[in-house]
C-alpha cells in the first residue's frame, strides 16, 4: 500500500534573518499541500544576541563552539524568539503549528558529542528520532516546527545541526510516510558552473552523483551536503530538493531533485 | 457521568529561578497522578537578561511595560530558555512534556490590551482557550508546559499573566474535565495572620470568604488572586489550592482549598 505524503522543510538562517523573505517562505510553506514539518536554524541572531550578553561566539569548522552560556543563548534564541515566532506567523496563515525542540513530546534524542581533538561542548549527536511520538503531533492534526536543540533524556538541552535534524526526522519518519526533503537554501540548486546561478543540475542520482564526482563538478562545501542527502535516500526518505524556497511552488521546475 | 480528573499547577519565578528549588518541584509534579498541565511564569530572569542588554525593565501596578524589545526578551527567556529547560527536565522524570505558548497548537488566544491610563505594549488580556486543541495533546499522552505567552492569531505574540493563564486554561479545560488548580507559592496558604505563616486558612468557600472579608482578614495582595479564583470557580473549575509546593503531595493537608 501506498503510504501517505510527508514534507520535511528546512530553512537557514539566511531567510529567518531577513523578515520580509520570512514572511515570503511562510505563505509558501502554508501554501504546500498535505502533511508537512518545518526545521529551521537561526545562526547569526544568536551570534547578535550572545555577543549583546558579551559571550564571544567560537566557531571551529562553521560549527559553533556551545559552552553552557552559549547553550542558554541558542534555547533562547532558536526555541524561544525564532521558533515561537514563526508559530505565531504560521498560525496567521492557518497552519496550526507546534513549536519543538527534541526535548518537547521526546522527539529528538542525542548524546553529547565525544572529546576527540576538538571540544564541541553542548553539541548533540542524533541518535534516535522517535516518529511515533512525531506522528502523534501530526495525526491530530499538527504541523510541527523544530529549531536545532535536541535533548539526551537526562535533563540537558543540546545544540544540534539543523541539516542532521531534518535528514534524521526525515529517515524517521519514513518508516510512515513517503517522505520528501526540502532543502531551502541561497542558490537555485546544485549547480554545473558555481559561478552561473541558473547552470542547476535538475536531477542527481546515484549514477550521475558519481559521474559529477568524477568530473570534478562537486563543490567542496556541497558534497557534505550531498553525502548526507544519500545517507537519507538510502535510509528510506524517497526524494531530497534543493533550491530556492520558490521550490515550494508548482510554478519553479528550476531546482536539484536527489533520488537514489 | 462524573469527568476524568486533571491537574493545573501554576509555578512563579521564585521556584524557576532556584535549581534546587526547581529540580525539587519537577520531582513532585512528576509524581502527581493522573492527568496534568503546567504553567510558568518567569519574572526575574527575564528582567536579568533585559538588563545585561541593555534594556530597562519597566514595571507599573507589578506588571511589565512590554515594549518590542522586551517582548523579544519574554519570548526568549519564557518560551525559550525556562519553558524549554523544564520540558527536559521532566523528560528525565519520565514525564512526555511538551512546552508551550499559546500560539502552538493556537492554544491560546488573546487580545493586545487596550490603551486607557497605561500603555502596556504587548500584552494579552485572554479572550478565547482553544481546550479542545489542548485536549488533542493531553489525548495524545503529552504533559503540556505552558509559559505566559499568547498570540492574536495575526502572527503577534503577547505577555500575558501566568496566573490569568493558568484560570482561563483551567475554565476551558473543564468542559471536558473535572479541574483542579494548584497555585503554588511562597506563602503555606491563604493565611489568617500574615505574621504567622503557619496560620493556614484550610477550607474558603463563597461563606467563609464573605466573613473574612467583612472581617478584614484578607490581605491587599491576596485580594485579586482570590477574586480571580472565585471566578474561575463560577466558571466551571472544581476546586483551587493554594500553598507551597509540598501541597503536591499526599502528606501534607496544610494548604488552602478554595471551593464555590
Amino acid at each position: 500500500m501506498a503510504k501517505e505524503k510527508l514534507s520535511i522543510v528546512k530553512i537557514g538562517g539566511n531567510i529567518i534573518e531577513d523578515e520580509v523573505s520570512l514572511k515570503s517562505f511562510l505563505d509558501l510553506f502554508s501554501n504546500l499541500e498535505g502533511k508537512k514539518i518545518l526545521v529551521h536554524g537561526g545562526g547569526k541572531r544568536a551570534t547578535q544576541v550572545a555577543s549583546k550578553l558579551g559571550i564571544e561566539s567560537k566557531m571551529v569548522n562553521g560549527r559553533r563552539i556551545t559552552d553552557a552560556e552559549t547553550l542558554e543563548v541558542i534555547t533562547m534564541v532558536y526555541g524561544g524568539l525564532v521558533n515561537k515566532n514563526i508559530v505565531a506567523q504560521l498560525q496567521a496563515l492557518q497552519v496550526d503549528s507546534i513549536g519543538l525542540t527534541g526535548a518537547d513530546a521526546n522527539s529528538i534524542y542525542s548524546e553529547k558529542r565525544p572529546i576527540k581533538d576538538i571540544d564541541y561542548g553542548f553539541v548533540g549527536d542524533v541518535k534516535e528520532v522517535n516518529y511515533q511520538s512525531i506522528d502523534k503531533l501530526i495525526q491530530a492534526g499538527f504541523t510541527p516546527v523544530f529549531c536545532a536543540i535536541t535533548h539526551n533524556g537526562k535533563g540537558q538541552l543540546l545544540n544540534t545541526n539543523a541539516d542532521t535534524i531534518t535528514s534524521q526526522v526525515a529517515i524517521g519518519m519514513s518508516r510512515l510516510y513517503d517522505t520528501t526533503i526540502y532543502y531551502c537554501f541561497e542558490l537555485n540548486g546544485v549547480l554545473e558552473n558555481i559561478n552561473d546561478k541558473n547552470s542547476v543540475i535538475r536531477l542527481i542520482d546515484s549514477t550521475i552523483y558519481k559521474n559529477l564526482l568524477q568530473d570534478g563538478i562537486i563543490s567542496d562545501g556541497m558534497l557534505p551536503k550531498l553525502e548526507n542527502c544519500f545517507d537519507a535516500l538510502k535510509n528510506g526518505v524517497k526524494a531530497i530538493n534543493m533550491g530556492n524556497t520558490s521550490m515550494l511552488t508548482k510554478e519553479n521546475n528550476n531546482f536539484t531533485t536527489i533520488t537514489l
